[in-house]
């Protein structure tokens, strides 16, 4: 496979500081933001600066670096009671995305067995979670790709690009990989309400790679699958739990309903860190919901009527019968149900 | 039946002059525009001063009496054939809403019989329309509210209210004739990207008659059935065709699928004005596509990458087997079809 489409690092470890970049704010302004402190991180998280769960998970192993710089510095012989709190603290940023609780898990039992200062350790472990991910992505770009007949159009909703990721992107690996490939004749996105992800994040990350990008308002899209147009959605994940249901942005399982009744194919591209098998079915995942000035104002002025009420789900559960494949780095899931998921991670 | 919920007129005649409320603005600004010249008219009708199927047929009804003043004016003994060029220039506004083109041509009917000045009596059917309008709504209202259980959440889409009509609307009436009557425990709105008009109008008029209304975006819908909180989605159309299809504002035929997958009902409520015999199907309606800024930007201010193409048609096409009934002011056609169109129009 070629690697060409492959130019954005959203997460960079640089003179000894996390710098991310600023994703509120893309495509207008490119600019990045330094972090020295395990609190600024979480509210980073929280705020979107980041966002993605692949994302999220490295951001928050980077944010444990941190803190165990700081405890140590602080107090050398009980650094990793008092970083208990960085933990919670981090933890409490964003509640659905699973790779998020993945990343500190990992970095806690690396933290269990370090002698001396741990950040030479840690900043390796975050290196390698950093890594592991883009070679994920790349691995399932493979893999996606693979099932993508040549000729079709597909639709992708959200960002679940390089900017999601350490780099290169699940859903956007995929479709990257497939472009390499020649086999797409036009990649669609939806725009994304509310936070626009899919014109600000996806469109500009894609031109930047030199594939072209049409954008639909999100209520287009079965008219654009009426038309012809679309023969596979692929999207990313916040969290699949072990009877394959996936939890992504709000607006993928409109997608993959309608998906369903125009006999287009359904992908999710997503790492085996966002496989919770902890969590039996979607109605059990965390579902987050944000502050209704999200909807009801655009860019801090006020769209809606003065009084409107609005609901602001972030995401939303895609029942398994719905995916007609789910693409991990181990491999790939046809028909997802809770027996191919636990043979697929358990082997 | 009670017409409590009644206090928004879009178009107004007055001092000899029609008057629209600029529906570009609203909700932040209230203000109604005077037009004195029928190519000012036109040009109100296509950059959606004034929009809504009914609305726009109104509107171009009082553009052919300010039309007629000026062509009478000109010359007493030629002004019908001069018009000609005047009925031709409202028709090219918008393609789409059959309203436009039943209102010229009742107008022109009418104007086939003048004698002498020809103001008076255009002046009296454009009253009549305007008047019609209304009673056919409240009338819809009545009907379609009987078709709602007590205890339902509605969900509407774009505006098919007072704003889309003469007054009262035509969804939004069959929803305030049913809140008048207590069935309704919440109205949920679509925001209705790209123009809004859920949010900016939808919200709005029903805030004004003190019916409390909840915002989500279009992507949520189904997650939204899903809760199930909605047990009706209610929406207005631009054509209604032979077969019984529907076209509406884009985003329409979405919750027409979403609505068949989860056994929500679908009603579309439109005065026999909105029916277009003429058409055999839903293939056969021209589909209007609008500037992708529309998609781009909001409010002047880019959102999408530079470089980022959109796809941005106006309306879609709900297949009449996705309508569970239809409300005219002539009665109600459940699960339509070619033969209970038919019959309902030569009632």
């Amino acid at each position: 496979m070629t690697h060409q489409y492959d130019s954005i690092r959203p997460i960079v470890w640089q003179d000894n500081h996390l710098e991310l970049l600023d994703q509120r704010i893309l495509p207008g302004e490119y600019q990045f933001i330094r972090y020295a402190d395990v609190h600024a991180v979480a509210d980073a998280i929280r705020d979107m600066v980041v966002r993605g769960a692949p994302a999220i998970g490295i951001t928050a192993a980077y944010g444990i670096v941190l803190a165990a710089r700081q405890r140590y510095a602080e107090n050398a012989g009980n650094w990793l009671s008092a970083m208990q709190e960085d933990f919670d603290t981090l933890a409490a940023s964003r509640p659905t995305a699973v790779n998020l609780f993945w990343a500190i898990e990992r970095m806690k039992q690396c933290c269990a067995g370090i002698k001396g200062d741990p950040e030479p350790r840690l900043l390796q472990e975050a290196h390698a979670i950093l890594e592991e991910d883009i070679a994920a992505n790349h691995r399932m770009g493979e893999l996606g790709a693979s099932l993508i007949e040549p000729g079709c159009g597909v639709l992708t909703h959200c960002n679940a690009g390089a900017l999601a990721t350490g780099g290169y992107g699940t859903a956007l690996g995929v479709i990257r990989s497939a472009c390499a490939q020649g086999k797409i004749t036009q990649v669609h996105a939806d725009e994304t309400r509310p936070w626009m992800q899919g014109a600000r994040l996806t469109a500009w990350e894609l031109l930047q790679d030199g594939i072209p990008v049409e954008l639909n308002t999100d209520g287009a899209a079965a008219w654009l699958m009426k038309q012809g147009k679309v023969q596979w959605v692929i999207v990313g994940s916040d969290r699949i739990v072990a009877n394959g249901d996936v939890a992504n942005k709000i607006g993928t399982y409109n997608l993959a309903v309608l998906a369903k009744y125009h006999g287009v194919k359904f992908m999710v591209a997503a790492p085996t860190s966002t496989i919770d098998m902890s969590v039996a079915s979607g109605e059990d995942i965390p579902i987050e919901s944000r502050d209704t000035s999200e909807i009801l104002a655009l860019g801090g002025q006020r769209l809606a009527a003065k009084g409107a009420g609005a609901w602001n789900p972030v995401f939303d559960v895609t029942p398994a019968d719905l995916v007609t494949a789910i693409i991990t780095e181990k491999g790939v899931i046809e028909k997802p149900d809770q027996a191919r998921i636990k043979q697929l991670m358990s082997d």
